[in-house]
């Protein structure tokens, strides 16, 4: 980021952050149209916001430091043992404590990648080493320079599917790469945050073969697909040698009681949630590319509930971020991505009124800047 | 404690673990009445469950990962620029963040203190050095022994109040250790969670003159005198250079959303709710500590919102902690506490109605076991 500019609203190196976006467009929270996080645009499943109402009385007490009974549901949803689950204060915290417990003093990255798998291992202490998707395909690498990523450093991040392109890897080459990863000693860390917005005949998931690939490791985020950021909750699950290293460097209490409550409450929300949610940013991103396009715009054929395009050559992300950002509308620059250029930005997927307010937006935007 | 029994309900170390008591003891965690734990006994200040009952629709956006409103309002209250403060996922991962920023070699402890300055040292790599509080001076340690461990320590942790004995130093004393510490060229961590339940004019607190001092850091909790501990709050007050170091190892959003609206809240409540707290913990405290020494128990006459205690010859904590429990009413074992002994209990102080009820089961324990 060193060579770019400052960001106008990723000032911390992330979407969502509607307090910068309040100072720096002169309006107040509650006004804007957030395109910049990609969180479940159903909010949290019916019954969370009434469990917490009903539960904000349990904040007298400590959270269980053993997170055993959300831990117990986990266990049962992925069909493993709970000495093989992590519960953390977010995704963050997982990917922190891995990299505290295994101590690899070279991680490697796939560009462009979501920006924590650098920042966290800098702050760590280790070197990065990197490679970089191809346009052609989409932004995933060639496998081969994955294997060779794996054989050159001790661990690797790898999103699945990755952020911001929205793209898988197949279950073959992720089978491959988990191989490589067994025979090089190195340590595979697959970020599922967002897989669960993908239907489940589509996901390409390691979880059920997760014991037979010990170096292999899934971090998942809960507060994505629950709508529940602001609550901090993501799980790890892994090897119990490796659980046991992160469990050794996590804080006790690191996740509060209220996070655990509605993980419970989302786990066993029930499946028309799951179908609601898959059906609608199904649809929405269809109509959404298919809107996209049409204004001009490159856009990533990403399967989550998020889209990478490439704004047309007269406008910058920058520009387009702050004519958005002035109109309400909060969009995701890229133009800080390793491996992303200037005109490049993320959009989350929402429900069809936002995104078609959104959209007309964007048509005025960009009519504006060509006109 | 590797050379003591595995504690009753302290399998993590620590009071307040009520979902191990409802295992052990085989009753609801709704049906103990829990002295194990030092939290407000007033609960919360009116309007923080109604600010988080209207505010939980937040969840659905991340924290603000720079804590802006609250520490602006936390600076405001202790007279102090924000670049001074770090506002932490409890004072726990304040005091992790101290010791992954600023990397002690060795650190220094004086026993008995709250067990999580030995635990997160070791996680954090750091030797343990440690001096002994002398039983006539209410466990306090020699001034002169605390020079000489600022001495030969890289980081020296102070309770102030102590936990589990609740004695503070003087202010006096206080500012020679502060001094010796910027003459050693050592970090002294002034833990003041409880400080809060210490009337103003007795507190003992270097904060108004911090600045003074850039070797010298203070933590505090929002959490035990605004009885929200299932949020997780706390902070740190510091020389800017120690809250960059700080701040350089915490994971994004470790701080959840509904914790920084509560802490808003709470520093806006006003002084009845403080001034309450206060008249309630002084009137209960000296009224308890008659109670259990007319049961023959020997009390260290602590300043803050708990009493360390020894029981009668006859009866050891592990004994009592099981009697009560069964009761329905949970203690801190304090056995495992290097520098207590055997017979070492702590009890929290709570309102009128519970304390009477406890010691009428303390003396139905301590009668059963003595005939």
């Amino acid at each position: 980021m060193s060579d770019k500019r400052q960001p106008l609203i990723e000032v911390y190196g992330h979407g969502g952050d509607v307090e910068t976006a309040a100072s720096t467009f002169g309006q107040p929270i509650s006004a804007f149209l957030d395109y910049s996080a990609n969180i479940n645009p159903l909010g949290p499943p019916q019954g969370v916001i009434t469990a917490l109402q009903e539960g904000l009385g349990a904040v007298i007490r400590y959270p269980d430091p053993g997170h055993r009974s959300f831990k117990g549901m986990l266990a049962e949803e992925l069909r493993t043992d709970a000495q093989r689950i992590l519960v953390g204060n977010g995704a963050a915290e997982c990917m922190a404590l891995l990299l505290m417990g295994l101590q690899p003093r070279t991680v490697g990255v796939v560009d462009p990648c979501f920006s924590e798998y650098r920042e966290l291992s800098v702050k760590f202490g280790s070197d990065i080493r990197s490679v970089c998707g191809r346009p052609e395909r989409d932004w995933r690498a060639d496998k081969a320079d994955i294997v060779a990523l794996l054989a050159r450093t001790d661990l690797v991040f790898l999103g699945q599917p990755n952020n911001p392109n929205g793209v898988q890897y197949s279950l073959e080459d992720i089978r491959d790469m988990a191989s490589a990863a067994e025979q090089e000693g190195t340590w595979l860390v697959l970020d599922e945050a967002f897989i669960d917005f993908i239907p489940l005949e589509d996901r390409q998931t390691l979880m059920p073969e997760l014991h037979q690939y010990p170096r292999t490791v899934i971090v998942r985020s809960m507060t994505k697909f629950y709508a529940i950021p602001g609550l901090r909750l993501g799980y790890t699950a892994a090897h119990p040698d490796v659980i046991q290293a992160m469990a050794g460097k996590q804080v006790t209490w690191s996740v509060n009681g209220l996070a655990l409550l509605a993980g419970e409450v989302c786990l066993g929300s029930g499946r028309d949630y799951e179908q609601n949610t898959l059906q609608l940013i199904h649809e929405e991103r269809v109509k959404l590319m298919q809107g996209l396009q049409a204004l001009g715009l490159d856009v990533t054929p990403g399967e989550a509930n998020f889209l990478l395009m490439e704004l047309p050559q007269h406008m910058d992300a920058e520009s387009f971020q702050r004519e958005m950002g002035r109109r309400g509308v909060l969009v995701r620059s890229c133009a800080m991505y390793p491996g992303l250029g200037e005109r490049h930005i993320r959009l989350a997927v929402k429900d069809a009124q936002s995104n078609d307010r959104m959209l007309a937006m964007a048509a005025e935007v960009l009519l504006k800047s060509s006109g």
